[in-house]
């Protein structure tokens, strides 16, 4: 057996469990949130279940706690407090929770200097504060950083595998695949349990869950979920413990075929790594068409979150933003008439803005957005959330008014999911019924509009 | 002594602290962040420090270990885990670990049912899943929930305040208002210690300790701390204990005082509660004038930031957004030749850009923003990252180039704080030379422009 066999066997990382600690006094203040744990997950390609993160403050006493509540055998995954000021705490806990020394490491140092220098810092103090970044608890190996000067820690200590990584989201996702790579060696990533997923958008999460309520009286064997996503609801059924004693895997298979016809309608994919805007993007590009987006309540969030993605260009022109009324005017031939006749809140303005956006810019396809986001503005006959939709194809143009009932950020997030779905569901099938469907959430109307 | 008062003091939730558990499975796989912790702790106010966060799965057994972990006379408070849905399991799992019944609210249930009446639900299944949803532990009260149907729950149990709320941001945050004036007839919520902050943008964390080193040099007996927001590094210091036998108030207006001339000039304020882009409404207000933007890496972003704020529509007009070269020309007016000679990301596009959505909409100030975001479109000249920010002011135009070292996503963050700050600091002080400070991180040349 070579030495990585063995290390792959003697470790039962995959048994005991992936055990996650966030280090830092901003988690615990309000002012941040631990972010970093879902990169780590993420990273490990939810085949290593986490068994659960402790948040803990930049405090030695509470970090060496935390590291004794995980178990032997299992991988710790500890993020933050690696960083060069004076309340980065962590190497020195991790040394003193292992009873193992603290030396610099003299390469380590050399390296940060070196990096320092090159982006013209000079200053004693930050000389200073790179000494305690090159100090490694004995047992743990520095894994070098290509995004920042923090490095991960690597190694085995009191049983644990241990990685360390810092806490700047950044310069912990720059050290991930190493980290993926050094674990390889030493622990067979478990593979997943079997899974079905449906990405829907559109619907909220009790209609989603009444929707799958016949299939999963007959499938109580599975194990159900469902959750938010930005975009909607996701259903996941899984056969979990398929190859040991668990549901044999037909039983998914048979359940995922009674589910598909309730599901399929209202789902933009069935990936977990394709977001709704990657799955709008897709179904462009497979037709070389192109989109533009009028907006303004949503004030260029719409534009963002087509942008997120990487390659939009070949699908997205551009966006123009009338916040104020007059730009609706200048910048999208909007009657003047039909703001004074219905308001900037009104099917025939979205109508018209998706019009004049999709000629400006000379695209296929054209959202609008105008509603209230609050939390100021709304009306009785008009209230908080009221949002218009329009969306002109090459051949129509709809329009459909929903009543969002959230606060001024999760009415955006909603306007900008409902209005990619609805564009999502136009280009999946040419007939304009399939923009409406029965039992759609937040639906005030149903689509107006036809063939110019 | 009334019994509220023999409440307040027989709690030592102050002393014995907040203690936080977060429950569902998605936390655990990847899915979601866990963002309610923050929430809960922001609504407190930052006066009750949070002792530590348990993140835990949808499992009773796991859900039972982590309210044993918390402190008797502390306040518990457990986020998530309190839908509709059968993988909804905290309500059990509370009344396990007291030892306490779980009976059916039939109040609550009529409720429940009348509500999901009003939106149209009558499916056989969404009642029976509401049924679960009506059940609270003996002990408890529900708390009745204006967003969603997500009653929270509020009580005293083995010697611990314990609140429970639903894990959807929207309906966790329509109940928190009613927790607080729950908590405050029960306990005197503790006051903050003293603290002085300044947020600042375009600086690295390194710099932003290494401008500190001196002041922090005289006054190790404040406790300092440095943590990166969305905009840039925030910095503070507080004198803890100041009641009880730590630094007198006087050292921290000491040190405040000598800090000031240091981070002055790179803060954009003083205030926790005001972020960056409202900053700059306020500034805009103030001089009753108005802002537009063109956008081509960002997408929408900037836009899209700069109405997060409520009431941004008094100062932002509207945006364009030029993903597309062509849209450049047509909506921006920026000469095809530019783009030819100097490609799109360049100063002279950038200044073409800002002057041309100026005039388009309107505005007496206007941003532009064009680079490579990544992860494509790099090149060794123009790597990614590369970065033009073009600012016109009523009488000139600036451009400047930044090198932003990141992701694509972290990339757009950096160039749309950079942007909001740039013109933050123009706002400040009608001298160009404040558009430049030595020792801004990130920027690759000084800001060339001027008069027109």
């Amino acid at each position: 057996m070579s030495p990585a066999a063995e290390a792959k066997t003697s470790h039962g990382a995959a048994s005991a469990g992936l055990w996650q600690i966030a280090v830092g006094d901003e988690l615990l203040e309000g002012r941040t949130v631990d972010s970093n744990s879902r990169r780590v997950q993420r990273a490990l390609g939810g085949g290593l279940r986490a068994r659960g993160i402790q948040v803990v403050p930049d405090r030695p006493a509470e970090i060496v706690a935390a590291l004794d509540r995980t178990a032997p055998g299992g991988l710790v995954v500890v993020t933050g407090g690696l960083g060069s000021t004076p309340d980065d705490r962590t190497r020195e806990a991790v040394a003193q929770w292992a009873s193992v020394p603290l030396p610099e490491n003299a390469g380590l140092r050399a390296e940060l200097e070196e990096r320092a220098h090159r982006r013209g810092l000079r200053a004693k103090a930050v000389f200073a504060a790179l000494a305690s970044q090159a100090q490694v608890p004995a047992g743990l190996t520095p894994l070098r950083n290509p995004v920042g000067s923090a490095p991960g820690l690597v190694g085995e200590l009191r049983g644990r595998l241990l990685v360390v990584l810092p806490g700047v989201p950044a310069e912990l996702e720059g050290l991930l695949p190493g980290v993926i790579a050094w674990l390889r060696e030493r622990v067979a990533l478990p593979v997943d349990s079997p899974v079905e997923l449906w990405r829907t958008a559109q619907r909220g999460e009790l209609a989603v869950v009444a929707s799958c309520a016949p299939v999963r009286e007959r499938h109580p064997e599975l194990a159900w979920s469902w959750w938010l996503s930005r975009w909607g609801v996701d259903v996941r059924i899984a056969a979990p413990g398929a190859t040991s004693g668990g549901p044999a895997p037909g039983h998914l298979a048979a359940a995922a075929a009674e589910l598909a016809p309730l599901l399929d309608p209202v789902s933009y994919g069935r990936d977990a790594a394709v977001e709704l805007p990657a799955a709008v993007h897709a179904r462009l590009q497979r037709r070389g068409a192109t989109v533009g987006v009028a907006e303004s309540c949503t004030g260029g969030l719409l534009a963002a979150t087509l942008t997120d993605t990487p390659g939009a260009s070949r699908s997205f022109r551009g966006a123009i933003v009338s916040y104020a009324d007059d730009v609706k005017v200048s910048q999208l031939a909007v009657a003047g008439e039909l703001l004074r006749r219905h308001g900037a809140v009104s099917g025939p303005v979205a109508e018209a803005m998706a019009t004049g956006v999709q000629e400006r810019l000379g695209v296929d396809y054209a959202l609008a957005v105008t509603g209230i986001a609050g939390p100021d503005g709304g009306t009785d006959a008009k209230p908080v959330g009221t949002t218009w939709i329009g969306l002109a194809t090459p051949s129509a143009v709809w329009t459909r008014r929903y009543r969002f009932p959230a606060d001024r950020e999760r009415n955006r997030d909603l306007a900008v999911a409902a209005a990619l779905d609805t564009l999502r569901r136009a280009l999946d099938d040419a007939d304009p019924s399939a923009l409406w469907l029965a039992g759609d959430s937040w639906a005030a109307s149903d689509p107006s509009g036809g063939g110019r």
